[in-house]
């Protein structure tokens, strides 16, 4: 029963909350000594990161995402981003994938926010820089890229893309963002997903919101079920009133879907 | 009459708005060296600051949680944590409170950036660490504690709180926010509503706004005519575009209320 | 044609990037570690800024009041200042006045990560603190202020002001904003349309975007092309979700002014 750990003996839940604190982040923290410190073990760690229903390698691409997102200091992130690679729930190949997608669906200060993390932590347990493929690798044929571009939209999102307006459109969205970046090999889909749900919530941007929870859904790269954890995980870092509007989301959406609805905000 | 300062000399208004500054934030702060330092002097604490209408309290909190909010300079937020402290209008304790609060309605990074504040000023004060009584301090039982969190959110919010929908709504809303965050004894609600005042509209959350700027004046904690002033305030931090959303939200709110009508966004 | 750069080699791509970085930031990078330190280089410089319809200026003030909003690393900031100084682009005066107007926009600390760029960069070329001219530097007429700020708001803005409502309407946006800051004489409408743009788009605020992007183009600051490419410049810092609010409002606003309609969400 998914609320047996409420009926524990409080200091039971403080040292549970510690052991998962410690686990997630590859290393013990210092002594909480403030009742917010405290209270990031016995409710984040102790109750949030405890839930069923999601994976914890989704837990943690949400958790590095919005922190990042949240500008948060480097030990929280270093912590997530340890976590993650010391639990082998990911790469560092992966995670400077992981850090190119959050800087197009927040902004790329994020992005630097992460990948500098990686960079750290990576150094801290003495890995070489991992070798990556660049961006525009090789020649490519600008009418053929836009129509990639337009196929990968509709695959992803489920929804038509653009139209080949130059600027944002055309060499923002169908050249780069759905002509490269959301199909380069170094990261599944699902992660992905993830991070783009982070990305979009936390610009509080109304119906890219809507856009992104629906494909999350359509796509089947997540379930409703997995969606509702989603929620609780990403407020922990974007706070309880963007929660509540992606919460609101994503009952809509599966709502149309379970209709058999297209897209519409 | 209050634009009365409008009146005085600039070097006045200049000489006024330091001692303003001085006492607020319990130093003398460094001399202007820009157009904007000596518009943080001139305008923020020599219009903003001296306006009726909201007190001095309520003031640091909206502006301690703004500053958290925007990711401040340590100098900005120490200086209302040190204002409120040395003024006598915040105790340690409360701010702890407060520092908790603000990590749930706007993200941990932000309740990190007060709480983090607190303890340097409490240090230079030479203040002892506050003791505290840590969240899940006693065994409870779930059952209670989900039926506690929806009696506390309708008495708070004046709403009927979500349903009992795991994840999200069940452990975040429920058990948490509203089943124990909200009645902690350490702050009184008035603070608690500016605190989350600012925090949902830094995130740019729509009805999570409307909802709380509902509830903030359905409960009694705020007057149309302090909300007013709520919005020139929280402005300085959340910039004017925010404050347009904020005040919109206030009319709209407010000519409900009058009408008798229950929450609607 | 505008794709030409995108048949070319992927290394002769990578050295025009780095060539126009270098230039635009008045400084020779270190060498990309990451594929995201990379991307900077063959996405950002190599095509967001080489594209044509924008002239380069107006790509500063994106750039910078951007940065400035995500609270991107000093050293992002500062390039940005550095390239616009060096370049001739903005002056020490003119980048002092920007900070104000983007503290407005998007709240006082963003404004304080700009000022502090200014100060670092103008050391750093050896430059003497610019004199200004304070705001309030004399005596004025409450009346008087009001209705100039009612006339400014109508003339900058295409549409009526608010009430006089006193706190927000009046003090905030009638007595300071557009009774004095939007008409201080140290900074051209247009680079501060940029400016406003990039405040209102981050701060994720529905109708002051929308209403802002009608201003810009309805005064004749922006055209409905120049519109579009700012859009792709201010998704590099705001992220691609933002980016599509953007593009949204501006598509929607032109067609309202192609129909010599008057501004409505």
């Amino acid at each position: 029963m998914e609320d047996a750990l409420s009926l524990l003996d409080p200091d039971e839940r403080s040292r549970g909350g510690l052991q998962r604190q410690t686990e997630l982040t590859g290393a013990a923290p210092p002594e909480p000594a403030t009742l917010l410190e405290s209270t990031w073990r016995d409710f984040v760690f102790a109750e949030v990161w405890a839930r069923p229903g999601l994976d914890r390698r989704a837990r943690f691409y949400i958790a590095m995402a919005g922190a990042a997102c949240a500008n948060a200091p480097d030990a929280v992130v270093d912590g997530y981003v340890r976590g993650a690679m010391t639990l082998g729930d990911a790469t560092q190949e992966e995670l400077r994938e992981a850090a190119l997608h959050i800087a197009v669906y927040n902004g790329w200060t994020v992005g630097g926010v992460l990948d500098r993390s990686i960079t750290r932590v990576s150094q801290e347990l003495g890995l070489p820089m991992a070798a990556y493929t660049k961006v525009r690798s090789a020649p490519w044929d600008p009418e053929e890229r836009l129509v990639q571009g337009a196929a990968n939209f509709k695959a992803i999102t489920t929804t038509d893309g653009p139209p080949r307006i130059p600027g944002y459109f055309q060499n923002g969205i169908l050249n780069f963002v759905f002509g490269e970046m959301w199909t380069r090999p170094g990261l599944d889909q699902k992660a992905r997903r993830w991070i783009t749900l982070v990305g979009v919530g936390h610009s509080s941007t109304d119906i890219p919101i809507k856009s992104h929870v629906y494909s999350a859904m359509a796509s089947g790269d997540a379930s409703f079920d997995e969606m509702k954890e989603f929620v609780l995980q990403y407020a922990v870092h974007a706070g309880w009133p963007r929660g509540s509007v992606m919460q609101a989301a994503v009952f809509d959406m599966a709502a149309k879907l379970e209709k058999g609805l297209p897209f519409s905000p």
